[in-house]
């Protein structure tokens, strides 16, 4: 079955687990305030915004999945990665110099960058207050570990900025770290909230190949969909000289003087360069090849659901495999 | 006994627990690293170049108070927090664009502000793998009540811009929570490691107190010395617009007729105006009526260490209440 974008967004996908969310929301809107009026205000708009809510879905899926009684606790923990993800957002709007998160102005552009890298250290630890203390310690290590992942992911793109070193296996190491390991966490914390967590390799898996679609996704949407689709400006790892899948795929299958002239407009970067690389990767199929990547790795999340047992929430995480990969925002 | 400052350097007088701080030194050497040479390179330079390390010898110093028996877990919190303070002050120098930190360049002067914001959120998860698994709730939330407390203090300091709105006691909750709160919490998680705490209350105190000393040392300091005297650049806060003690004191003291001077030489930021505030702020003798009320945070220090029982430790303390007050940098 085929699934189209248009089918289901995210609201109705997530309709059935709709009042956990809820939940999980007001555990939030208790837990990120400074006290400081127009900081909060600022917060709230983000978290209000960031209707995507993924990895928080994530976490109460597995749990579902795993049958976990607690939902006290499966509720904290969903709280504490959506806060951990909304601080991380906020670092990288400043990173990115963002000036908009889904068509709302960002918190740096609202606030400046010094409010908002204190505002994302507030929050990162809030996030750790939200955790519940009785949590264990292989929980708490793993997202620990996701965190450091996730810095380290964006401090390897940011390290290597000249084409012919960022090969395709650099490019996966690197958005594995920086995204995939946090939906993997996300996965793996839920299900583990079961005494007796029968599915820590596939959750952590599912989670891995979800976050490498998703990126891929993204990196192929910031050359393909103009900000009035999305919301999101594009452009902004061109513009910020990241280099993301699209480039490293077209470098790869040209020749060498079709090589300097994508060296040309990566490296003099403005509007005119980059819509005639936007022009190349698309007539050259690149960003379609770069979407059969990432459509691969969904397909492999699919392969993994069959060995989960028959559920709702089952259902919902293999139609989120497709609405990661057609979405466009 | 009046001391001065040039009785002791730091490291003389931590010599006698020097042994204890290189071990502490091996545990964050073994933990800050990225594995991206220039972002390592650039990462040891500031642990390295941080030569004060007075919160992790709080820790070292007020568990040897309370007689805490493995050394293991002091040294391993007393690296978690020095690396949470290097993850602070990098995020600090991209906030007052420091160009140095004690007269080498500062991080985000070296890497860019993209890699230091991101390095200090690495750093910050760092700072939580290092923190042993079995450490007790109350020290863990401890720990990230300080964080929050920080990044608070200084979204407060921050969200105010005007003299007229920030006066004395805005100031002293700003900085409580900024500075003081975490070197309350270093005290307090030190002796907290005995099985048996009976100091609670007392490192909680001496903790926050020494801290706001500490504080209003810096941020007069600003004033006061230059860049030679320091290897700190001098006026940061006046130039970010940052209203610290000083300013404050000056400000409460003046007429209306005066006020409006210092009104004009606060927001039209410049060198020369800069000069003509700090020879006011001298003249006035309010430098000197900042720094006896550090003086009388470092004196309730000492009445509070009167409570506690004799030992080397406890002398290293009663010296640092007076290095915080003497100290330029």
């Amino acid at each position: 079955m085929i699934h189209n974008f248009k089918d289901f967004d995210l609201d109705s996908l997530f309709s059935s687990i709709n009042s956990d969310l809820l939940t999980v929301d007001s555990i939030i809107a208790e837990n990120i305030f400074c006290e400081i009026d127009f900081i909060d205000k600022s917060l709230l708009g983000l978290i209000d915004n960031n209707r995507k809510r993924i990895r928080c879905a994530l976490v109460v899926l597995f749990s579902k999945i795993a049958c976990v009684a607690n939902t006290d606790l499966t509720f904290k923990l969903a709280a504490c990665v959506e806060i951990l993800h909304n601080a991380a957002l906020i670092h990288d709007d400043v990173i990115d110099s963002a000036k908009f998160r889904r068509g709302i102005i960002s918190v740096p552009a609202e606030l400046g960058n010094q409010i908002a890298v204190l505002a994302g250290d507030y929050l990162f630890a809030r996030s750790l207050s939200v955790l519940p203390e009785n949590i264990s310690v292989i929980i708490r290590n793993s997202l620990i570990s996701a965190v450091q992942d996730m810095t380290k992911g964006e401090l390897l793109q940011l390290s290597r900025k000249d084409l012919v070193s960022f090969d395709e296996e650099f490019y996966y190491q690197t958005i594995s770290l920086k995204t995939a390991k946090f939906m993997s966490a996300c996965c793996f914390i839920g299900q583990k909230l079961a005494v007796n967590s029968k599915y820590d390799s596939i959750s952590s898996e599912f989670g891995e190949k979800l976050g490498m679609a998703f990126q891929i996704v993204d990196d192929v949407n910031d050359y393909e969909f103009e900000f009035s689709d999305t919301g999101k400006m594009n452009g902004v790892d061109y513009f910020e000289g990241k280099i993301t899948l699209p480039l490293i795929v077209l470098w790869k299958n040209s020749t060498l003087d079709f090589r300097k002239k994508i060296i040309k407009l990566f490296n003099k970067r403005n509007k005119k360069n980059f819509n005639k690389l936007c022009k190349l990767l698309k007539d050259s199929e690149t960003l379609l090849q770069c979407r059969n990547i990432a459509l691969q790795y969904a397909e492999d999340c699919r392969e993994l659901l069959k060995k989960l047992p028959d559920c709702a929430s089952k259902d919902i995480l293999e139609k989120l495999t497709y609405f990661v990969t057609n979405r466009k925002y």
